[in-house]
């Protein structure tokens, strides 16, 4: 338990912290700036947090409410935050703001007749996971940070991961949430039932809000048997228009466990970490899992091979399949010891991969900056990994102009700003540039129905 | 083509009909009673529609636009109406609207490479299958009705339908939409791009919203690879709550293609018309289908004699599984012959399948009405077939406290009233039971931002 303040502070605090502190005793408020510090940021490292003026960890349901009709009392913005291993900056501070954790909120209960998962926000996903598993059954979505986010984080960015080209995203396996509006009010959407047309779908409105509408404090997530054992192929290929054809092949014929690409920087990268073995001149690398009984793992191979690929492995050995797919996990921390990282997470359609990574290729040329591209190859999700010197300030602003025109680039290409990690702060300024001017004015006019006076994660992208 | 009433009549014509027609040209806007006869009803047997003051057969989404517009100004109601086919009196007229048919705008295109078909809201579910099927691929929703019913319908209705078991339902399909709002604007939300989560899931708020909130012109819709060749099983039950168990235990093993129960009252009405060979005695039958080349078929048949089925069959055999699963399409039509029929469209978590099924048994015995029971039992999605003879006033009002009787049990087993059919006018008044005053707060609030002056099928549910 962290301790709060000493009751003395409590005359040189701002009403709505005072107020905070009457309303949830216990601990749940903090306000010394030390003990602060570690809410202010997630994992977007070039987005600057401001500073709360307290952070709320709430117990409960009844917490987040109280809190949330102080807030809406004082006017003061309320940022919430799940385990902060956001990547756009979603969850990062804003001056002035009440933090409000959901660390404290990890109950995980399982209903397995049923199927069903009743979860708090703060429970993490390997959390739920296990939690699953020690009843036989499996929730699905894994992104690639799922031992250490939230499933709170992963509703709220409607997070994806690489399973999710067979098995679909977070908002996928929502059957019902209990969120708490701006003004106190706690609803309960949705329930146990698989499918129901009652009404509008508003579970689904709030999930992939980011904390701009609510606070889901509790969801009932549908889970599934158990996922069958996986083959894994790896195919390698001279260059990345030969594995975007494959991956299109690929998923015209069926839908893989998970579909991977790395281009030739990626490769590199993870080479100079962990030898792979890999030929140089490899343009492409593509990992592809499957499962091990159906015949999908030999037509996953055969239409890696009728694409050019250079090299084929299939294996039915989990170990080698994760040793694998391991090459395609380590990617990020490899790149991130060469330098700052800014994750792209853009999507465009499958059949103009290979344009996006060529594209991308140019642009880390053009500006002189190491851009690696994994992605999800299968869902047209990839992440170019634009890295620079921290210390180097003209390498950082041209890295930002890179990123700037990666989005760019996808958007020509009739993709999105973001597919899994959502927009936070980070990709804000690109957001209309997608949606255009009447559909973010219908975002706002959503916005305004529901959060009259804007305190819920104000700043960042409504 | 319908011809337009003569231009002599336009002076007798309300304003906002020669409004409509002026901007309308070339036979879009129909105002005679007896051509707007067939444009009043949909399938909702039991529902009184209203009279029309016109029917705007629209042939674009310009004319959808400019229809719009001109129902604002003149502050007059628009009923939006696919191919007439839905069960809950969505899509029944009130008394002096404009009935928005989009019967003629039903353009398909596949765009094979990116898996998508961009289809317009007229054209039937069959239509939009088949011309994904010249191209290889598959759209999966299957809604019994799919051969006469049309896309928009089961976008306004978020339709189901037998393979949602395994594969999802139409909002699971709907990359992107046009949608005209209220005030005439049209507006894009999404595209062809799989994942993205770059703004609020505003897509997934019209789907499912039975033309409360805007009206889809278009809509691009994710394809599959087709589907693998399917076994089926047949197996009998003593009584339901067996067939109930061996329901949940399939389910906590895996997603069958499709999953159908009928209860021995459906059976009967079946084997009244097509005798199937049923021993007397037998209180309900599952009809499963699976991949033939998994071992999921005989994972099924063991599931179903671990819980006690009195007959299991299995066939590879297409032609033979079309004839078993053949007997539950056939059981809507069978049921009809024996009198005017109430579709119920409730939905139940897995577990409570018993409870409902033997609830609904006691209904039909206590209000002396014949109630068949059919249903998706693997998605806990059942059709309780309230019948009744329509020129027996006792019978009637019988079969319409059954039908109020069945829905309250289904809410008391924490189900919904509605998995599939939508609200409509039928299941309105039991709407606000499940959702809650403070759900159908925000509901209005929803509406009221989108659609201010409530001219969108207004007096259903909203």
């Amino acid at each position: 338990m962290v301790p709060t303040s000493e009751p003395g502070d409590s005359l040189a605090e701002p009403p709505v912290v005072r107020a905070l502190r009457d309303a949830l005793p216990g601990g749940s408020v903090l306000s010394d700036p030390d003990q602060m510090e570690g809410y202010r940021y997630d994992r977007a490292m070039t987005v600057r947090p401001g500073m709360p003026v307290a952070v709320v960890r709430a117990a409960s349901s009844a917490e987040v409410q109280a809190t949330l009709r102080i807030a809406s009392q004082f006017a003061t913005p309320v940022v919430t935050r799940g385990a902060g291993t956001g990547l756009s900056g979603g969850s990062a501070a804003v001056d002035g703001c009440i933090t409000l954790s959901t660390e404290r909120m990890r109950e995980v209960r399982v209903d397995a007749a049923a199927m069903v998962a009743t979860v708090q926000p703060g429970a993490l996903n390997a959390e739920v996971k296990a939690e699953a598993r020690r009843h036989g059954l499996w929730y699905p979505p894994d992104p690639s940070s799922f031992e250490i986010c939230s499933i709170g984080g992963n509703l709220a960015t409607n997070a994806g991961g690489l399973c999710c080209v067979r098995y679909g995203v977070t908002t996928d396996y929502v059957l019902g949430i209990e969120v708490v509006l701006a003004d106190g009010r706690a609803l309960r959407l949705g329930g146990k039932t698989i499918k129901d047309v009652a009404g509008y779908d508003l579970k689904r409105l709030f999930v992939g809000s980011e904390g701009t509408l609510g606070v889901i404090t509790e969801a009932t997530l549908r889970l599934r048997p158990l996922g069958p054992p996986l083959s894994t192929v790896a195919a390698t290929f001279g260059d990345v228009v030969d594995c975007g054809r494959a991956v299109a092949r690929i998923m015209a014929a069926s839908r893989p466990s998970a579909l991977e690409l790395m281009d030739a920087a990626a490769i590199a990268a993870v080479e100079r970490v962990r030898p792979m073995g890999f030929e140089p001149g490899v343009g492409a690398l593509l990992i592809g899992q499957c499962p091990v009984d159906a015949a999908e793992g030999a037509q996953l191979a055969a239409a890696c091979e009728g694409c050019d690929a250079t090299y084929v492995a299939v294996t039915d050995d989990p170990d080698e399949g994760e040793l694998l797919m391991g090459a395609r996990r380590m990617a990020i921390p490899c790149v991130e010891r060469l330098g700052t990282v800014l994750i792209e997470d853009i999507g465009v359609p499958i059949p103009s991969i290979p344009a996006l990574v060529g594209a991308v290729a140019e642009v880390a040329t053009r500006t002189d900056t190491m851009i690696p591209v994994i992605g999800h190859a299968g869902d047209g999700n990839f992440h170019p990994l634009v890295t620079f010197d921290p210390t180097d300030a003209d390498a950082r602003a041209r890295a930002e102009l890179a990123f700037d025109e990666i989005i760019e680039i996808a958007l020509a290409l009739g993709g999105t700003i973001t597919g899994e990690h959502g927009v936070g702060s980070l990709k804000a300024r690109h957001l209309s540039a997608q949606l255009g001017s009447d559909v973010v004015e219908l975002t706002s006019t959503i916005k305004r129905a529901l959060d009259p006076a804007g305190i819920l994660n104000p700043g960042k992208w409504v």
